[in-house]
């Protein structure tokens, strides 16, 4: 497998060289909205500690991430008033994965509403921002 | 949410009062083909404590079942020759959960092959009996 290039785009949010809608932050978890959301709430959990995903990653991170994400996930379903919601972490292209920095998709989904294809189509800021505050809140 | 109901049937599993094939087994964690599967070589991995999903899972619970995924996806991605690989984990209906019993799905994925749809269509068993076998080999 090819090995972790730091200079991807999650890096660059890491390093605060590109801004976010930052959800949680602790010494070794970030966590933001997802700019081309499958649903209205999707959100992204990522280890400080780079990796390329699942497959490469120091076991004692993947333990902490997904403990993140189920707390995260929880807030979702409380902040965006969801029916459901969706894990799913991909590795490597031919299962979807585009930006290769280990993540945790958190994709809320609501009664009878289909998920959005990734059209590349980018959401819109201020919803975005209002989605973040809901989910912080449901945290704090 | 609703209380784990321990009378679903990856808990029937779990009892042996349901047959599958198994991949992996330790005192915490059990593993085995989805009977269903979405491509070649969909594999499950269950806590054998009971929790409904990722929602009301216990934390240390959830950590390990993260680590034992993360050790069979890599064992999956040798035995199946696979191009790349979904971790997925559904909670609620509106999410696509129908058993209900925390699960993370492995399902590997293969250069230019789509995903089958759920059809309730069950696997041949010979051919899910060889995967398991393989799957078996490559986590030795």
């Amino acid at each position: 497998m090819t090995a972790y290039d730091p200079d991807n785009i999650f890096g660059k949010i890491l390093k605060g060289d590109i801004p976010s809608h930052k959800i949680y932050e602790d010494d070794d978890i970030f966590a933001f909205m997802d700019v081309m959301p499958q649903s209205t709430g999707h959100a992204l959990v990522i280890p400080k500690t780079g990796s390329r995903n699942i497959l490469d990653a120091d076991p004692q991170v993947l333990a902490n991430l997904i403990q993140k994400t189920q707390t995260i996930a929880r807030a979702v379903m409380t902040a965006m008033n969801a029916d459901g919601l969706r894990i799913a972490q991909f590795n490597e292209a031919p299962a979807g994965q585009t930006v290769f920095h280990l993540h945790f998709h958190i994709i809320p989904m609501y009664d009878g509403v289909p998920l959005q294809p990734h059209t590349g189509q980018m959401a819109d800021n201020d919803q975005l921002s209002v989605q973040a505050e809901k989910i912080r809140a449901a945290l704090a």
